[in-house]
């Protein structure tokens, strides 16, 4: 028989006339689902006060009725450059904003929200996702931005920097990315780090980040060894129930 | 042979194993973009400065700063409930709410913009959908969305509209949707109406809105003709270049 799909001849069975013409369709329909969903994301996609806002620059004003200032311990750093934004948008994001703007804190009443131990650059980067749902992530970004998504209840950014974050997870980071997503109830990172660490137990003690975490925080070292043990216990239970073991 | 997806015996060639499971592939990979994208359009979607503002009722401030009402000709219409929005939303999703609140005019003064010749319901949905992308339409209120989306120039609401009338476009109505996809632009509308009535000329004529039409815009009538005869000279040229006729 000759594939409808690629030409070739073969003789190991493969799916029916029918089936194939029937995925075909499924197919074309979700990809003209996904240009659907692409265009609403556009439309819905705000309009940004920070596209036309450099340092130094004038703010390009566009109705915007609060500014965002991060507020660092440093000395060193000089006077904050506020990011502009609109109330009405940090409150649709936000439940921690909804909670600071729509009750008479001192907030709404300045028009100004600190934020503490930020960059500028991150802050940036935080109220421009709020607005546009994109931000261009390396490892230190998507870190500040998980900080502050959690801070303040950004539940989509929170799992974007995550998924970032896992795609970039290997051994050398792992109790690194072990440690920092427990202490910042990031499940999905954490299921990662505990996983690759754990496949790789022989090698868990050598590592100078191991000897760190058992002096800065054994309990975590604790649930280490507890996911460990229970995959094992997992791992003997299933050969036992598999047939022919 | 066996079809791996429905498990029937086959005998007529379908696709092989390979493309069957990168079909299959393909299909989750494209699920999961689905995924994605709603989740990023369900972020983006707006709160609505209309989601807890009903006629009547007082309305949550939520930092609105301009309103829109709905003027009619009619006296018989009571004073205008004014539907509540944010000068930064309008201005992000309308070039036309842009020039008009960028610059000093009237409406950015006194932060009343006048909408003519629609219901309070209609610009109800209207502003709804600045906010959310979603409209729950019927035939009539697709109209009149059409109506204000020309206007203000926001075209996915136009798209939106147009693809819902297209879906609903049958025999009885062609022609005045015809004339009405003529008199607002709308493309797609106008190319389904005229293929419609060109499919189906031996009618025509006998049609009432057909008289009405004649009597009223001809050049659209001709218009007609035109389409249905070029239609003719290119049904004439394929049969003409088609193989063994």
């Amino acid at each position: 028989m000759r594939c409808l799909s690629c030409t070739e001849k073969y003789d190991v069975a493969g799916t029916c006339k029918e089936c194939y013409e029937e995925l075909n369709e499924t197919e074309e329909e979700l990809k003209s689902e996904i240009d659907d969903l692409r265009a609403k994301v556009a439309f819905l996609r705000f309009w940004s006060p920070l596209d036309h806002h450099y340092p130094g620059r004038p703010i390009v004003p566009g109705f915007t009725d609060v500014a965002l200032v991060a507020s660092s311990d440093e000395p060193s750093a000089g006077p904050a450059v506020p990011v502009p934004a609109h109330k009405a948008l940090l409150v649709s994001r936000s439940p921690v904003f909804r909670a600071m703007l729509e009750n008479e804190m001192e907030e709404s009443r300045t028009g100004t929200i600190k934020i503490g131990d930020v960059s500028y650059d991150a802050l940036r980067a935080f109220v421009n996702y709020l607005y546009t749902a994109e931000a261009c992530l390396d490892e230190q970004l998507a870190c500040d931005l998980l900080v502050l998504a959690e801070k303040y209840q950004v539940k989509h950014l929170k799992t974007y920097c995550e998924k970032f974050l896992v795609s970039k997870l290997n051994w050398d980071s792992s109790i690194m990315s072990y440690a920092f997503a427990h202490q910042h109830n990031a499940k999905l990172m954490l299921d990662s780090a505990l996983s690759l660490i754990t496949d790789n137990m022989d090698k868990l003690t050598t590592k100078a980040e191991y000897v760190d975490l058992v002096e800065k925080d054994p309990r975590l070292v604790v649930e280490i060894y507890e996911a460990y043990l229970s995959k094992q216990v997992n791992t003997a239970a299933h050969k036992d129930s598999s047939p022919g073991l």
